[in-house]
């Protein structure tokens, strides 16, 4: 196969993490006789530094005629703690999102044998634990229209949803919820909110066309007290971005460390692969992130693209580096590989 | 002291849970002599059902003309999953705490030792943890304007905070890191929204007026990690209305148990005692139900009368009932205590 990828490295430790997935997709296209062609483009701090655009034309030009984006990461602190900052790291992520239509986000979360050991969770609840969130990611409050009063006095964010932006996420989390263990969750706050009431009326209606998918409904608090009391109850979580976007971080300590979760942004046109966590800036250039969730994303890539065996290698691989505990510091913690051994052990054992 | 105590109890296990931190506030009348007059009033499900309205004008006049209100719990799964019920129990709460002008929601967590074993996390992440979510209550997206498309195809929710809002809120806050561990956290999501950046704005300048101090930042996706990572790094958590409805239940799991966590909600002239914990309409009416957290509401509603010593009693008394195991269910899993036997236990050891 024939794929045209640009690589997003963005921000903090994006580059490096993003090297070594680069890398281990090149050992899959070598082992697999697949052609890979990769193109790097600017996002984030690092294009506002250089070209005052957190997502400057050319890059969403790139990403719009490429087959897939592999993103690092963004975000820089001395934007985070300047409220008066007029562009944003951050606004070149959600411009891409919204640039490409990458309209759900999906997000595998797993409890790694291995790693149960390491989790602040007891063994006996997360052991097991295997849920896939459906988080919307081009709506909702991110995206409503959001402003501060003329005197400064007060700010205004405005969360929106039609049914046809519930619709479609609603069908895709469905539809692998069929392929799954045949349950969906539903997470909203339907007691408080006219957002969440559509999406409980939406999703509830689109269930009858899927006898075969239990549904049932939790609202978002109960919901971030569930996913620890008993993540083992999930299967497909679906909900607005908001939400989402807090569920998944949260539901990142089951697995042991966010930096191991991968997620796939995808949409009628385009897809993006990213891992889940942030950029991580006081790691940049130590060579202590872990390029896992950035490797297990390049695995969502190839998946996408119906290379199921690559895909599976990729994880395999994955699997038995934790197992040997060729891992970064975040999960090895007395004997600890850096960012580009683990990548270069990961591409040894595919190739 | 006299005080005139208005008693909601409103939906589900509201009412036997009440019983039992009224029948503890009797008991710490009578051996500190002060006059308690309680008076019960209408509020959620309970209201509707028999008065088509979640508060009615009495319900609402005797808070107003009371000291304080203790406060069960409320909602009814029939209204949830009717998107289009035009009523809802928690319209009622929604608008007690407006009406009231409740803007301060004040949640303690603590890791008790003897519950530590029973937390889903391991004892060496919690033991210790100790801190107070400051939640704004009449504000951000709950209060907004709210709206359904008249063809029915979108629905909308509006965030909004004001400089003023903010700020009554964020001095609460730090004096009370004042007289604790001088830490105050805010948790927003000040990355994507308006009224994050107004709120880290805000907070910021206020933090001067406090050098003593020390004030950081996180967004929430990262503070839903942080809780259940590192929840012993927290002192005093600052933050905005849905945030902090999200992030107190979770934190519920540091203590053991939701059944624990009480909550008070202050405004200018008025004070409300509540449970973190909703109805949890299937316990209702089996005894099962863990009256701790309402009792520990009521010890709330002691302090903030400046009955310190007396409240000091109704938590020793609360701490030596978990110790020796007279708990609940939730807690005691095999050989549990009803509601009332508990309430019984801790009235015996405060008269
Ligand atoms: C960086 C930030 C804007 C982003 C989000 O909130 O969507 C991130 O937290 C994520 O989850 O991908
Ligand atoms: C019942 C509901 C409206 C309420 C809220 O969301 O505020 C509850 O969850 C709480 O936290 O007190």
């Amino acid at each position: 196969m024939k794929l045209k990828i640009a690589v997003l490295p963005g921000d903090g430790i994006g580059p490096e993490i993003t090297q070594q997935s680069v890398k281990v997709l090149k050992a899959v296209a070598d082992r697999f006789d697949h052609q890979f062609e990769f193109e790097d483009a600017l996002v984030g701090a690092t294009a506002i530094d250089l070209l005052d655009n957190p997502l400057p034309e050319a890059t969403l030009d790139l990403c719009k005629k490429s087959d897939a984006v592999l993103f690092g990461a963004i975000g820089h602190p001395k934007y985070d703690n300047n409220p008066d900052a007029k562009v944003r790291p951050e606004q070149g992520l959600l411009k891409l999102r919204k640039g490409l239509g990458l309209y759900a986000n999906i997000r595998p979360v797993k409890a790694y044998d291995k790693l149960v050991e390491q989790s602040p969770l007891k063994a006996d609840r997360i052991a097991g634990a295997n849920m896939v969130i459906y988080r919307e990611l081009t709506g909702g409050i991110y995206f409503g229209d959001k402003f501060t009063a003329e005197d400064g006095q007060s700010a205004t964010d405005v969360c929106s949803y039609s049914v046809e932006e519930i619709s479609r996420m609603a069908h895709l989390a469905f539809k692998a919820a069929q392929q799954r263990s045949k349950k969906l969750t539903l997470v909203d706050k339907a007691n408080v909110l006219e957002t969440s009431r559509l999406w409980r009326k939406t999703v509830t209606k689109i269930g009858e066309e899927y006898p075969d998918v239990s549904l049932d409904f939790l609202f978002i608090d109960n919901a971030a007290m569930q996913m620890i009391l008993n993540p083992t109850q999930f299967d497909v979580i679906l909900t607005e971005n908001m939400f989402g976007d807090i569920l998944s971080d949260e539901a990142s300590v089951i697995g042991g460390s966010i930096g191991l979760l991968a997620s796939a942004s995808v949409g009628k046109e385009n897809a993006m692969f990213e891992p889940i966590h942030g950029s991580y800036p006081q790691a940049t250039g130590k060579g202590i992130a872990n390029p896992v969730a950035s490797i297990l994303s390049a695995a969502l890539l190839l998946e996408h693209f119906g290379l199921i065996e690559e895909a599976e290698a990729v994880r395999k691989a994955v699997e038995l580096s934790i197992k040997l505990n060729v891992c970064t510091i975040d999960i090895n913690k007395d004997n600890h590989y850096t960012t580009e051994k683990v990548g270069d052990f990961l591409e040894g054992l595919i190739s």
